[in-house]
């Protein structure tokens, strides 16, 4: 099986497709991984959730590390790992153009029935925390296989 | 949608039945996640990579977090979330019974091919460094609708 580097292009392009990632944050180097939907638009990966452990860290330790994968087969994958800044965009005036273009994203998809967007022992959705991934760096690699068909 | 948390007997359940999950370190708290593969046994989960940014980084942190997810709609999802400390299994005599348990647990499955196993521009694989998780909590949520079938 060989491996290679994805360049940032192909990169944005499986993150566009693949929506489903999880996201690494850490608090006093204890690190936390959950999974949550992003929908990339330039370089920023936009996404929502509830108030809770995951949010928390972020506001106090912006520096996140989020990642996708697919794999279709034994020595068929792709993964991309794109390292950036949490941002939350609270509903101010300050924030209003990027807040607006999450939602418009939002809707693109279904996606408020993510974990990240329900809370236990409820029936109901919690008002949810609009936030961005400020992409500083991507990486990714992927078999040939996937590419040569053998 | 209503979410439940899982018991301990729930989690390890998921664990041992979704080997593909994603594993978190943080080193300087920046964190960083990667897909490897996991084969639970009791309180440790077993996996293996290659020398690289992962295992260097738990080298220096062994803090890390490991989730396995299962989506089946968009209503129904199960996650799991194991916080633990990294060990290394060199091949050394005071180590031989984990690795040998490693060894016979890895051999169950075909897992040499998944991303943590491959390097970059090589069609060969790389001795695999072997670790495990010393699982130290787990915590898990469910969507209610997995198990009452609406």
């Amino acid at each position: 099986m060989q491996v290679r580097d994805l360049t940032d292009t192909e990169c944005q392009e499986v993150l566009q497709r693949l929506n489903l990632g999880r996201i690494a944050c850490a608090k006093d180097n204890q690190p936390y991984v959950v999974p949550a939907y992003f929908y990339l638009d330039g370089r920023y990966l936009y996404s929502f959730g509830t108030l809770g452990q995951k949010i928390e860290w972020m506001r106090t330790n912006p520096r996140v590390c989020v990642e996708v994968d697919e794999t279709t087969d034994v020595s068929q994958w792709t993964t991309v790992i794109a390292y950036g800044y949490y941002e939350e965009l609270p509903d101010t005036p300050e924030h209003s153009e990027a807040r607006q273009r999450a939602m418009t994203l939002f809707q693109t998809r279904r996606a408020w029935w993510s974990p990240a967007a329900a809370k236990r022992g409820t029936r109901e959705h919690h008002v949810p925390i609009v936030y961005r991934i400020s992409i500083t760096r991507l990486t990714g690699r992927r078999t040939s296989s996937l590419e040569s068909g053998s």
